[in-house]
């Protein structure tokens, strides 16, 4: 099971999750490009972090709104969001091509991956957007949306996630939150082990419902992602469940 | 002779330049990175614009002051310098990539260009940024200066360029203009004739000096910039000046 | 009748608009205050130009989004949108201050004015800010919408609008353009007239609706606007149709 | 004695300081204006903050460039800063009219505050946008230095400030941090009380200079600002040293 984190989302004077330390047990990071969170200082601390623990480095794009940390939708034009994307996919690749490494993931950040996941147009132009930089990245969206369904069609590699650290509804949906509530590191990585065994997740009904993830998701901008992410790995290890990057055996 | 103008300078619904126009006329479009100007959109039509009309793109990087235009000074670090620069070196070559095409050359927008010409520690951090990026550009920076000789001794491609629609002193200094005005065709024309044929300028006092250049610019946000692109280009057919793209020799 | 024109809408190096011309032609002026559009030096330089012609100010509130210049909904909450209004509202009335000045009115820009017409929760953080400030302003909007009503309902001073250079459907709907097309001033003119004298207006199927009107619009940044202000006023004057202020008797 | 602190310098989802606890130890909030720092939002939960505590509002403006704090000198024209200054002080203004209360202070932030010290033109152009907004606001500079001399003689309210969390030198300068370090609580308090009794400071060399203070100053975003300012509060309390704001009489 691979596991991605937000990371990078510092910006100038402000800083923002425990990178240093969130590093340490995961295995994607993905990072901000500047446009809802970072800057360019922030990127490439964030990828020489990333290289000194051997962690797969992703582009987490998003909304060009920092004050709303692009969690606030925009209705941007489907041209506008292939623009962007293409900008911070390559904003991104340049401080990874310096540091010798190479991208291997995509992931949009908070409303906009709502926005591909519901909108046809949004969807079409994000996976054109990443097709024509890159059509080996694997983009992480929630699965079994209009989005995984049609990257799938166009052959590219599909990461279906589950953010085990946000709660969903019955109808398979997370609730984004504007703020991150911290939760207990247990809870957290007792719904990971569960994505990860059973492929299933409990609902805020308290129903179970199907929850087959290529990879799960804490997010870096609780305030104690380091716990949380430390406890999911040290369960893993505890209970025997394969703890590697996305795209690889566990025998590597 | 090859002749670099500023281009890609719009932002949203704020127009500059006549791109489409002056397009025409140039063999080297510098474009602006989304940080004194441009934005991703912006960006991906310039580089449609350049490669329908054969002219090769550069990036025009710069201070991170859309509303001074990067022509305020800014007392950023060399490390921010550095990163800010391979972010929008790594920007723009997003769309080149896509477009099929290849970046072929960086130039420093606006105080940058003096700041880097002047400032040993911004000259190394621009010139370390631009050779870990891709170390074959051609690097548009005023001849003799500190950088010019920085690059020169640690290999890399720098080109030396004069400014033929502004004014120098005596001592080979160019005047910033915040605005730019409005000048002849015919009087940078002249000016650019005589920088190709006999490496002089003549400055604000009406001597000459020496002015040897690999390439000549052009504003592109003066408002004829078009009409003076296009006397330039007619004169130099006029003369028999070669006129072709830097590192490219006239027979191709 | 009243005729108001978005003013102060151009960036550090970019200019949109032709206020110094526009300006003598009106009797309203909406001021941007530096979030769709504008910035500090412009909003002085605005407020200079609209006192030396005796022209009434107005903000022109707009979403925190420059690069889509206001156009692009965004799913900011009341809560932000009361805060957003009151910091412009402040902003811009330090100017008003310093030049010996009132503020006259407000109008929301671009999709907010939609927003504010269409989302109780919008027209109510609006309508709040806007009474906080100052309740004596008059608030440019559409006619008969929900904001309208609202407004009326509070006993506020709300003045309907039409915006004599855009189509409207036979719903009584305007069109938003990204960018404005250029018209001609004499269709305009033609337009103000009949909204003028007969409260109706010409819709895109052909039909005429109901369209009365406190004060008429024209936009600022489509690329003849002084010319179409220019003729609405000589229409008027040949016509004997007053010329005035809202607020202000026609004696005045 | 006045103790001053920066206030509202959270921005979006960015978090800064411990506004919550600080502002109950303090007599002047310095209040971010959404420059350097800060948002509408920010600017509205800080302003009821301070009214709930009795806490005096004033302006902190600063230069526009919120990736670099205000801590990055630009070189913007003495026009662009009396027309910043001017929008800053407005768009505060708004939020303590709508809370009735009155704006006591102004402060120039970060590197502004040195720019406004030592370069005649940034002191004038900042002394006329205050005059002119309002002639009776008590201005927070570095006593003895050139703005302060020169709003002396405008007969302006200068206050001379010390910062007891920042060195000074044997000239009386203090150094500027990009982040701030932390300081023992008591150290701090301990400078406090000397500035407060002795008017004197112990340099980094160990000398004592002379260190007159109107009002000192805690800076907002260091890690333990609320325990530095809980003991600067008890140490006066406990040694009889009168804790007031600026401008009133200690028997108030």
């Amino acid at each position: 099971m691979d596991i991605n984190v937000d990371m990078g989302e510092s910006f100038g004077r402000y800083n923002l999750g425990n990178d240093a330390e969130v590093m340490k047990y995961i295995t994607s990071a993905n990072v901000a490009c500047g446009f809802h969170a970072g800057d360019p200082l922030v990127i490439s601390e964030t990828v020489q972090l990333a290289k000194k623990y051997g962690v797969a480095v992703g582009a987490h794009t998003g909304l060009p709104d920092k004050q709303g940390f692009g969690r606030r939708r925009m209705d941007i034009t489907p041209e506008e969001l292939k623009s962007d994307t293409l900008y911070q996919l390559g904003a991104l690749d340049a401080f990874l091509k310096v540091a010798g490494m190479q991208m291997r993931h995509v992931k949009p950040h908070g409303i906009l991956y709502r926005m591909v996941a519901e909108d046809e147009r949004y969807a079409d132009a994000y996976l054109e957007a990443v097709s024509l930089f890159n059509p080996k990245l694997y983009i992480f969206v929630q699965g079994n949306t209009l989005i995984w369904e049609r990257g799938k069609r166009m052959g590219l590699n599909m990461a279906a996630e589950i953010l085990v650290d946000l709660d969903y509804d019955d109808d398979g949906n997370w609730m984004l939150e504007r703020k991150k509530k911290p939760r207990s590191p247990e809870e957290v990585a007792g719904r990971a082990v569960m994505v990860a065994r059973e492929g299933r997740i409990t609902t805020i009904s308290g129903s179970e419902i199907s929850a087959r993830a290529d990879t799960i998701c804490c997010h870096g901008d609780s305030p104690n992602a380091a716990e949380v992410v430390k406890k999911i790995k040290e369960e893993f290890e505890r209970l025997g469940i394969p703890f590697y990057r996305i795209g690889k055996a566990p025998e590597n």
